[in-house]
């Protein structure tokens, strides 16, 4: 078996459309990650369709929250999320969360979907001017602009998951 | 009461979306049919988030069916849906109409909603032309193009909704 051989709940972690899921369990294993973002790309882009869309971004916490993890559950998704936000939680304080929050309710009755951003390195401020910003887009393009956003994150998490594997191997072949 | 009152149901006739019926039943009454467009406009535009246009496009039938139509339900979408049609019902052959329902099969599965054309006084030929040419479009793009198609067809429909009631009225100061 090849190294990166991953299956449909790795790549789910990923990007929380099923059709995704499936279709890189199918196309998987990779020679590398390169090989991974580029089928991922296409996939993402050119094969899942809008209600696609919509299922990846609803598999989201609303930026400044955290998932929720249960016991017994997978708690990938859960712990990725706390590290791609980990730059945000550090410099916020309980003014800039709260306003963060508001807006983020007022994103979310205007697109009918949580505001996403690839958080990774990004501090509570630069997230909420960002907010302000789309949130005057119209409806299409920030439906573009989201599903950009999570190819993102997407391709930050298929780095973790090759980097995981790639060092279990490492420590296997020691 | 102004000659241009019309409630929740009729637009939702017009156009399926429950947010959008909702905002023109409260914009309404309309001084003139012009001024309906233009609020229609805005709020299919501005206001109806996506899942608000996947819920319109989901109240079309697929182009070269009929919608069902049942006794003590309103049928005003099924007959004006039928009437859109009725250049391409009369244009159609067999292998045409079995032609355009296999190209869009291809379409629903692809895109994940119907194919959608302001089909009035269009031939089965030219929409089944349109539906092959659009069919290589991008989700995102294919998905604008839907909600442009919608608003050409909430535009005819607020028309016949508009002349019945000036109809009726005439009628009636007769």
């Amino acid at each position: 078996m090849s190294t990166f051989d991953f299956g449909f709940q790795d790549f789910l972690a990923c990007c929380g459309s099923t059709r995704f899921a499936k279709e890189m369990a199918s196309a998987s294993p990779f020679p590398s990650l390169h090989d991974a973002v580029l089928a991922a790309r296409g996939i993402w882009f050119d094969m899942v369709d809008v209600n696609g869309w919509l299922e990846a971004f609803s598999a989201h916490p609303q930026i400044g929250k955290l998932p929720s993890s249960a016991p017994g559950k997978d708690n990938t998704h859960a712990q990725w999320s706390k590290g791609e936000q980990s730059t945000a939680f550090a410099t916020a304080t309980n003014t800039s969360l709260q306003e963060l929050s508001d807006w983020n309710a007022k994103y979310r009755e205007k697109f009918g979907f949580v505001f996403l951003i690839c958080a990774s390195g990004r501090s509570t401020a630069e997230i909420l001017a960002e907010l302000k910003k789309r949130y005057s887009n119209r409806h299409i393009e920030e439906f573009q602009n989201a599903a950009n956003e999570q190819m993102k994150i997407t391709e930050l998490r298929l780095a973790k998951l090759f980097s995981t594997r790639a060092g279990t191997v490492s420590a296997s072949e020691e």
